[in-house]
């Protein structure tokens, strides 16, 4: 298989132990919860988390200004509850946990059945799920996607301006309610685990509305040039919005280059500006990616002063620039 | 071809549109050349440059704290002398230019032509040669590899403080001389302008010694476990240094994703540790790739105050972490 690991079984511990040569300001907690090694003494704590194979989501963003833990699964497998649990207990101060979930059914679960276990202990947390992925139709079925960097970031921010719990849910939930991704592929991931890659794809075909743990997207199409594409993945945003001030992400899926990237970036903003949008912050970069696979998606959400402010303080994660 | 591009002719300028949209800190010039929107009014200016490719090098290195110009060939095609004394041209604030080369006979010669038109024309120019690959036995043909990025960064910060051309020429030779790269791939670069793959590597294969424009490397080897090819690696590298005390550098050949440089950085550290090494500084990411070469370098240096005060030093480059 090709992949720089050294034993399958070992992709999550040998990536964590990694990690912490990395970063010298996140410890690893009961084997797969990172925390940061300065635990915040008050404020609200922030958990995300979920399987692994998105890096740098979600420990990249263990760090002053985003999260406070992060709850990592093997490869796109969900962490299970008492992991949770744990990184609750380990992060809260007494001001509160916020959890931010993405949406997938394991996460949810899993999740929640900590939030309980957690409660019962009388710890104060709340959660929110991420479903900003507009390749599902049904709302309630979307999935969590690069978006959910961003709400790290708006949640961290006012979690250090000191909100309440109960402010910051309040808060993110109408952000997210104007948050909308959708990706595409032209090469699949290559699962560690299985050693399989996620689907195939012919040498002139693309895949439109991809997953993040190498789900098929709802639509093979022919490769076409990334105008075409851009515009295509923009069509399906702008049946959600009819905002014409928004923020903008365009994120790698792991293994697209810088200048892939650059020329993506090229064209979302002509065609944004050809719809008459004003970006009024963009992000380019790997937040939240499928392990090795060729591809990009994009994130819109509505201009608002504080979240811009959120997107440009400062953190001490370098994944997030 | 698979590819996130418009038209192969186009790459290039495509991919700088994009970057000033990521950075409106820069500007370009003569359509190739990258400089930095507010020019420094003193202090030593700074010129890299050669063929795209490599991204984030050079271009996104054009900021404060590194360089104040890049000058970008076509993919694995060096800049012409004309495009390189713009450059100079465009920097210089009359305390003189440094250029800092790759060692390819393209880029050699055509930034030494441009030193000596400029030179001709009043400017103050020096230049310096990276020459890190020590997968080139011989010492003069050793290729400018990620080694280069140190280069910037170190040169970058001596300017920062005041000093001298001369200076700075002095104390990068030396911390030249300590400076070893070697990589390995396990995929090749898919090359836009050609359509055709760098090299050809069965399922089982890696490449080792490999070069940033698709070179095939020095040996072809049966696929290994992370921590047999890292010592591998390591092997080549320590044939050139008895030093115990060492800044190491893991970079990323441009579609690795950040899992496995995770892995890779633990059997890094591993690997010193085991032959006594202490690392005083770590980096790791994509600092000089090839396309979308999946694999990565390694690149060693003494320990130096200096220069780890250099490598700390703040800088506006998103891709210098």
């Amino acid at each position: 298989m090709k992949k720089l690991i050294n034993d399958k079984e070992r992709f999550l511990s040998d990536m964590l132990d990694g990690l912490k040569q990395r970063d010298p300001h996140i410890e690893i907690i009961e084997d797969t919860v990172v925390v940061r090694k300065e635990k915040k003494s008050s404020g609200v704590a922030l958990v995300s988390g979920g399987g692994s194979g998105h890096e740098p989501a979600h420990a990249g963003y263990v760090s002053q200004g985003m999260l406070d833990g992060a709850v990592c699964g093997e490869v796109f497998t969900s962490p299970t509850p008492d992991k949770v649990l744990a990184a609750i207990k380990a992060v809260d101060n007494g001001d509160g946990v916020l959890l931010i979930i993405k949406n997938y059914s394991g996460d949810v679960m899993n999740f929640e059945m900590a939030q309980e276990m957690a409660e019962a202990e009388g710890h104060h947390v709340a959660s929110v799920v991420v479903r900003d992925d507009v390749a599902i139709d049904n709302e309630e079925q979307r999935r969590g996607v690069a978006g959910t960097v961003v709400v790290h970031k708006y949640a961290g921010y006012l979690a250090e301006q000191g909100a309440s719990l109960d402010d910051i849910v309040k808060k993110v939930k109408e952000m997210m309610s104007t948050l909308y991704s959708i990706g595409m592929a032209i090469h699949p991931c290559l699962v560690p685990t299985t050693g399989e890659y996620g689907f195939d794809l012919a040498e002139d075909e693309m895949e439109i509305g991809i997953g993040i743990h190498g789900e098929k997207g709802i639509s093979r199409e022919k490769s076409a040039s990334v105008d075409k594409i851009v515009n295509r993945l923009l069509d399906e945003l702008f049946k959600h919005t009819d905002s014409s001030r928004l923020i903008v992400m365009v994120n790698g899926m792991g293994a697209t280059p810088e200048s892939e990237l650059s020329i993506v970036t090229k064209y979302v903003m002509e065609a944004l500006d050809d719809r008459g949008i004003t970006v009024s912050k963009l992000l380019v970069g790997d937040y939240m990616t499928a392990l090795d696979m060729q591809g990009f998606s994009l994130t819109i959400l509505d201009e608002d002063d504080e979240v811009l402010e959120a997107l440009d303080a400062d953190t001490g994660s370098k994944y997030f620039k």
